[in-house]
């Protein structure tokens, strides 16, 4: 199943890649920038896609991210600190970003005659991002079989669309991912801040998975307050 | 109902835009530029934005479109003259087209707060392109449904989708759409060049609908000798 990986550079999509090249057969990576503020992590997938020996393309959506303003992760509004509950990270949605990448990545595997392409969405966004449930995965593909029709069949693979956070760190910690070369930080700093939603998260769940957490926090302790 | 519409500045789209603006309230046109041969009609798609009175957002998917190669409207394939018969058509499919289009412009209403987003695909066109047929369309509003969620409801017009060219001739002509204001030809030359297959089949439309044709033809009878 030659499969190309939607990948951001964070600790997810990164293993995702790692778990396809395991699996699978990893056709490529593709990342998206849609002038989202933690764009440090676009240089972890490039540096994933060297690591794993693949194609890596990474697709200028920044006049798209400017139009689909609102978000913290593209404007000027503070990313906010804490755990990611309803308010806060509401604040992180750019409307209909997971379709948008998905298909913009399925019309190249179709061109590319690639068999899937491959997303790292997870359990633990559901509650807030509708793009990351399981009706939508499903959806999306039955959206898919429609338009390519008789010109071609590609699979959406979503292994991690009923897992955690924590179990995809179970995973990829039993697959050698390096996950110090993975990003999540929102505020895109020299280290991880340690006290966003995604960087509370993170650590987390390298703490529920027992996993020995490698990433630098400029504030590493402020997570154990909040539980 | 404020519509967002996608239009190329093609007839069909062209007319879509007019009857939006006629029968519900127009939010605004977004063009695409996925480095078609034919950019010619981004300019009539602008014109029209500006005779409506609504906004025009021009996206730029030309990276995107670079990885879709193969189509004759992105490459350096020769457009092939005729009848859009199906081994001619589909040189001229770009792969998930209408899937990326409808996404990002789901994702602009949503951020808007628009309630639709209309679209010009009609049944001229299924027997070749699987994306605009009605399966697919019915797909995509599922799929969009659960993208969105709770976030907000945005609904996907399609009036056309059951019509043939020659009837959306009919309807532009009963509201007085300046046909001539709109561009077809896959060539992009000064004038429409009334070979390729969009042109004799613009031409087959006026001849169907017995709606004169405004249009300016470099060879105005080549499309007789087929029917």
């Amino acid at each position: 199943m030659k499969t190309l990986v939607v990948c951001s550079g964070g600790l997810d999509s990164v293993t995702l890649a790692h778990l396809v090249q395991k699996n699978h057969e990893l056709g490529g990576l593709v990342s998206f920038d849609y002038g989202q503020r933690h764009q440090k992590e676009i240089g972890y997938a490039e540096a994933t896609a060297e690591r794993l020996g693949c194609s890596f393309d990474l697709i200028d959506l920044r006049n798209v991210g400017a139009l689909l303003s609102g978000s913290a992760l593209t404007s000027d509004l503070d990313v906010p600190d804490g755990h990611y509950e309803a308010e806060s990270m509401k604040l992180t949605v750019v409307p209909n970003r997971n379709a948008i990448m998905l298909s913009v990545a399925f019309g190249i595997a179709s061109a590319r005659d690639h068999d899937a392409v491959a997303i790292a969405v997870h359990g633990g966004d559901h509650f807030i991002y509708p793009d990351c449930r399981p009706e939508f995965i499903e959806a999306f593909q039955r959206m898919q079989t429609a338009a390519l029709g008789e010109f071609g069949s590609v699979t959406l693979y979503a292994p991690f669309v009923e897992m955690s956070k924590a179990e995809i760190v179970s995973v990829g910690s039993r697959i050698g991912v390096p996950f110090a070369e993975t990003w999540s930080c929102y505020k895109g700093l020299a280290n991880h801040c340690g006290r966003c939603g995604t960087c509370v998260e993170r650590q987390e769940a390298f703490s529920d998975a027992n996993v020995i957490d490698p990433t630098q926090y400029d504030d590493p302790s402020f997570w154990r307050g909040l539980v």
